[in-house]
């Protein structure tokens, strides 16, 4: 353990926010001296069981002080960079430093989460139970990850990478690996990882962190040790990795949450005294990252800042992920939320822009190309048409992993059409007759009629005249005087690289 | 009967229509003579019984000739008019008179009803069961109407006025009226409307028709009519204008689908070889109005005529109007057509408004106000924004009796908020684990987080300036040069009597 300084908090707990019965613990860094560099691995065990029970009694206004123990190497640099402190093995809480003085700003505890880990042991919300229930399965090994990500239990590119790569972490903490020679336990890492990449081939964040898994293992520095040392340093060198990938996730969650809601509130002088309001599309929350979200992690950040007044949700069909999926993270965390259907989006600008303040689309994206154009879950392009329409701000929010410099613009991207089943039939939890919803009794119903012609888009193509800012882990681009994003000031090497390539 | 020239018409049989299976009818006018003065009871009379069976082994090519027995009274005057052919005491077939000579124009079946009646004899489609269950109720009383209206049996503001009024005919038909004095009878008749109305009281088109009802028996010429006559002259008057209602919205709706056909096929210069698609919203048909329908009366039209590419329809969230009854219709008649999310229009629009033509979004409407605002069903508003957006024509088809010219613009109109529970949960037939439909066994089911807050208007309000063209029964609004609608060309004596109401 290697913290020079003490890391001290202010919590704060609110007992009962005014619009639910959650708890919320939220902290404040009055003067903290951090590593961020030996980040994620060292603030786990430094942090860890340091956060003290908070009284049930403590209100808004007292603040509760612990002092960590341990002592960080040097002053934490960068505003924005990532703190999680685990209780009892658990996230507990997910911040980002605003500064290394005191900060005004207020964090809410990360409760939901559709991952939970801590060294030797994975669960995984089972998200086809959701909403109507709220179980975990235990994953302790790549076949168990297999299953949960080709079983849809788990979705999201980022949370199917972060799935995959902590499985095996769980297996080789739990001695899975029989091998002894360091060739061989490199060997049964590979096998292991390509095994867990057939449970979605297509997936870009996965292959990508299967390949960066692999390079890490590689490069493990065996200098000097024999066996048993040179297996545990390999084994240990993967679980650093894999709970780094955890750890980076989060960070770029949280630092798109801060960068777009600073943006945001710039755009419309947002204060708590005048909050404004959003609208979201799909799921991009906790559920589909290691926590906090990309769009819905604006909001998230918004919220907590006391910058949002009301967030709306589309339902999002045909997979209603937005009924689904973010009105259960809404509800969850205590956000003041309406869910719409995706026609009411027009109707709702048109009359409740001005009397909500509402300043803003936020959505995902599965892919931005090198213009800008953003392709996204399937209502994205004809929101971003209404935001125009109406004044309200278009905003993607998407880690820069997720931007394609190689595509020049959105024409390239191909459109996935999914099987009809979707628009004419839907499975939900039987609803009683009393009305009562028993989440023990799932069926399909027929919504249609069933041999009407259907077409059935995974995804459409938001062009990025309709775009107002993308906001990244980097920081937030807009447009230049020339109507063009330009990449440059979050990914100058790719860009560079790109650039230099196709000359 | 009072028929003076013979009606000859063109029956064109086609067998097999590239994209179903179901046969087809069509007519040709080749001399009609008709006095439209007397319709609609006299044809119901007239043509019964007259069109033959058709050979099944027919084609395209080939034209079945037939020859009413009865004499028309003159030459039809109006193109436009309506002719209603029965057989077996159904009516088989609904077309209009596009000229007294021959035409060009083809008549498809107008198969799908909500409502067949024969004088004595009412059936009701059942739309609760559609699009699973094809049943009709039959309709003998005031009681079984009322139930069938407020059980939601049948909806659309015409085809309820239809039923009640009807529904009392067949009863007054089989001897229900006790009563033997004149005075005596109507107000038996009175008493029962009376307890009609009270099925939906809200709906304009119920109680205009009720009015009328009472109006005209009170009129009916007892000039030297002693019991029993007298009673028989009340009870024919009373039956022959519920008949006269529902003709009167047959012809209202063929009439709307050829002004609007007509319209759009100038717009675009369409033809058989250039025909267009087009886009619906909610379910404005057959199952909503005697027949035919208003906005998908006109892409029925299209259809007939040879013009029509492709109807889009959208499923219409939260209450699936377009998935389980437009999907239906369209599907019955074997017209073309395509299921798309409410989210998919401007994803269709971009991606394939050129290559399939799209040239129009084809609405109706709740209301329409003095100056061309259009209340209609949610998801409409959006619509007409997407529609501007992409150049795609905007129409309104709408029966006169729906122009409101006393709401001056449609920022007085109220939006009704519907319950939560349509956004958060869904019926529908059982689907099988071998993904086979039960049409016996329905389940409702939960498709969101229940506790999340929920907005659910039932309409929202399309201003003026997003609106193309109203077509109405008496021909097709546009705007001036000033951009206002003139509804002076289709209602001058209203418009007249309002402006003096106000001066």
């Amino acid at each position: 353990m290697r913290w020079q300084n003490p890391l001290r908090c202010r919590v704060w707990h609110v007992n009962a926010w005014p619009w639910s019965s959650h708890r919320f613990l939220a902290m404040q860094l009055t003067s903290v001296t951090l590593n961020f560099q030996k980040l994620p691995h060292q603030n786990f065990c430094a942090v860890a069981g340091h956060l003290m029970t908070v009284p049930a009694a403590c209100t808004p206004e007292r603040y509760f002080l612990f002092q960590a123990q341990e002592q960080a190497d040097s002053l934490c640099k960068n505003p924005g960079e990532l703190l999680t402190i685990f209780e009892n093995g658990w996230s507990l809480l997910t911040t980002n430093f605003v500064s290394s003085k005191t900060s005004k700003h207020i964090y809410k505890m990360a409760t939901l989460q559709a991952i939970k880990y801590s060294r030797g042991k994975l669960l995984v919300l089972d998200q086809l139970r959701l909403p109507h229930e709220n179980h975990y399965d235990e994953v302790s090994t790549a076949e168990e990850a297999f299953d949960c990500i080709r079983s849809m239990r788990v979705r999201g590119a980022p949370a199917i990478a972060i799935v995959a790569a902590l499985a095996h972490a769980v297996e080789l903490h739990n001695g899975d690996c029989t091998a002894t020679e360091p060739e061989e336990v490199i060997a049964h890492i590979e096998k292991r990882l390509d095994y867990l990449k057939e449970s979605r081939p297509t997936a870009v964040d996965l292959s990508n962190a299967i390949t960066l898994l692999k390079l890490a293992t590689r490069a493990a520095n065996l200098e000097g040790l024999a066996h048993p040392e040179a297996k545990e340093a390999i084994l240990n060198t993967y679980i650093q990795t894999a709970e780094e990938i955890l750890a980076k996730d989060l960070h770029n969650n949280t630092s798109i949450g801060s960068h777009g809601a600073a943006w945001l509130q710039q755009q419309y002088n947002a204060s708590s005294e005048k909050p404004i309001s959003v609208l979201t599309h799909c799921n991009t929350g906790s559920l589909a990252t290691s926590g906090h979200g990309t769009a819905l992690g604006i909001i998230r950040t918004l919220h907590s800042e006391g910058l949002l007044k009301h967030a709306y949700c589309t339902e999002t069909r045909p997979y209603n992920q937005g009924s689904r999926l973010t009105s259960f993270e809404l509800v969850f965390e205590g956000i003041p939320s309406t869910l719409i259907t995706d026609s009411m989006a027009g109707a709702l600008f048109n009359l409740h822009r001005e009397r909500m303040n509402i300043g803003a689309v936020i959505v995902g994206a599965d892919r931005v190309v090198r213009n800008g154009d953003t392709a996204n879950k399937i209502g994205t392009y004809q929101l971003a048409v209404l935001a125009r329409h109406h004044g309200v701000k278009f905003v993607v929010a998407a880690p820069t992993t997720s931007i394609d410099l190689e595509t020049e613009n959105g024409s390239a991207i191909e459109i996935e059409e999914r099987k009809r089943e979707e628009l004419t039939q839907i499975s939900g939890a039987i609803v009683n007759e009393d009305g009562t919803v028993d989440t023990s009794k799932t069926a399909r119903v027929a919504i249609a009629d069933q041999r009407i012609g259907v077409w059935n888009p995974a995804f459409d193509v938001t062009p990025h005249e309709l775009i107002d800012a993308i906001v990244t882990e980097r920081g937030t681009v807009v447009k230049g005087a020339d109507g063009k994003f330009d990449f440059s000031q979050v990914l100058p090497e790719r860009l560079a690289s790109v650039a230099a390539r196709q000359l």
